[in-house]
């Protein structure tokens, strides 16, 4: 049976999951959650994830959700095929794998998240985006992105000279990001910036990218 | 060589790890990092973790840091020894695994560890708990474990009938919430109180419990 994957494509955490099955080279049916019609808090979907969030993935008889533990799953059950997100066969190249997967979900994205609420979320609340929340976060996010910075002078990825999930998982957020005034974040480090016209340009990525127009007309 | 773990006791994080190495019978030398005296910021501790932050992990030439990627490296690389806590050889449990181990860092811990943080470290500061950051994240809290009240009705734990490294990663941060008249939001909830009483008492976490003493005179 296929994969489902239940999301839509404009939302970040789905977005990360389509990433990695394009990069994996996996069939798949997506499913969409209509998110303005509140279907995510419905029971039907909340017996997929009851924390009532997209994304969520069957396969078969088995539901996986969170975005990170869906790429995780799909990479590991489907490490032959495709491009090889987690280094599997290399033990120590794994790690860092692991290592930098966890940096993006502790450190890069309590910084970057609240930063993409105020440009794209909180408008369609009615909002205008808090420049103050805005100016806390990028600092936060400056000075993780310094660590990159540094990291990427001597390795072409995050865990090392390998594309990885440790770097699909930025990509959606990231992207988000680049639509907004504070691209200069990344603009002004010039690894950084080199890394994600790289990452962002990979064909899976981009066809990814083209259904991502949240907060657009 | 043996293992060698760079960090603090009374470490949230560090315990994390401690609590994994237990569960896997491992011999490691636990080196002391002095917070305090802000070893974690100097250039040794540093080119080990460039974010400044305890624990890492030596494994001979590889140095492992991120609390969850020290853990499931070591899960994964002595997956033979100990307590398995990763339920490798079932790829649908491994995967429950992984989706509630993403459900601690992702949805658990953004709400706890504010509330640790007010009730621990903004004394030690010189500053009394903020009641209104308390109040919010205990709201937060509180929804998520409604959640893994509804799951442990139907399982023992949270990613099915077995104890995994889903569970131990909540260990650390519920521990001191525990210490606080906060720890109502457990006990109010006969499923996670169980739960909590289970897990806090496995011999691996006993013992490391004995140095969680953080803001104790
Ligand atoms: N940690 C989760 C977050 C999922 C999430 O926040 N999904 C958003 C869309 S990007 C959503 O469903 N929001 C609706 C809601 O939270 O009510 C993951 O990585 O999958
Ligand atoms: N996400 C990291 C967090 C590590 C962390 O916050 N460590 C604390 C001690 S529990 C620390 O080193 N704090 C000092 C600092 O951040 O400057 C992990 O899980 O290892």
């Amino acid at each position: 049976m296929a994969l489902k994957l239940y999301g839509a494509p404009m939302s970040t955490c789905t977005s990360r999951v389509l990433t990695c099955l394009h990069e994996k080279d996996l069939d798949f049916e997506l499913v969409l959650v209509d998110l303005f019609a509140g279907e995510h808090k419905q029971p039907p979907f909340l017996a997929k994830n009851p924390f009532g969030q997209i994304p969520a993935l069957e396969d078969d008889d088995l539901t996986v959700f969170e975005s990170r533990a869906i790429t995780s799953y799909v990479a590991e059950k489907f490490k032959e095929t495709g491009y090889d997100l987690t280094r599997h066969q290399n033990i120590k190249e794994a790690a860092l794998v692991k290592v930098w997967t966890e940096v993006e979900s502790q450190q890069f994205h309590p910084a970057i998240a609240p930063i993409i609420f105020q440009f794209f979320a909180a408008p369609l609340q009615g909002n205008s985006p808090d420049q103050t929340i805005i100016d806390a976060n990028l600092e936060k996010l400056g000075k993780v992105l310094d660590i990159y910075e540094a990291k990427l002078t001597s390795t072409k990825y995050l865990a090392g000279d390998f594309y990885s999930l440790a770097d699909l998982h930025h990509l959606p957020y990231a992207y988000y990001l680049m639509k907004t005034p504070a691209a200069s974040v990344v603009n002004e480090r010039p690894h950084v910036k080199a890394w994600w016209e790289d990452i962002s340009t990979r064909p899976a990525f981009k066809k990814v990218a083209e259904g991502m127009n949240f907060g657009e007309k």
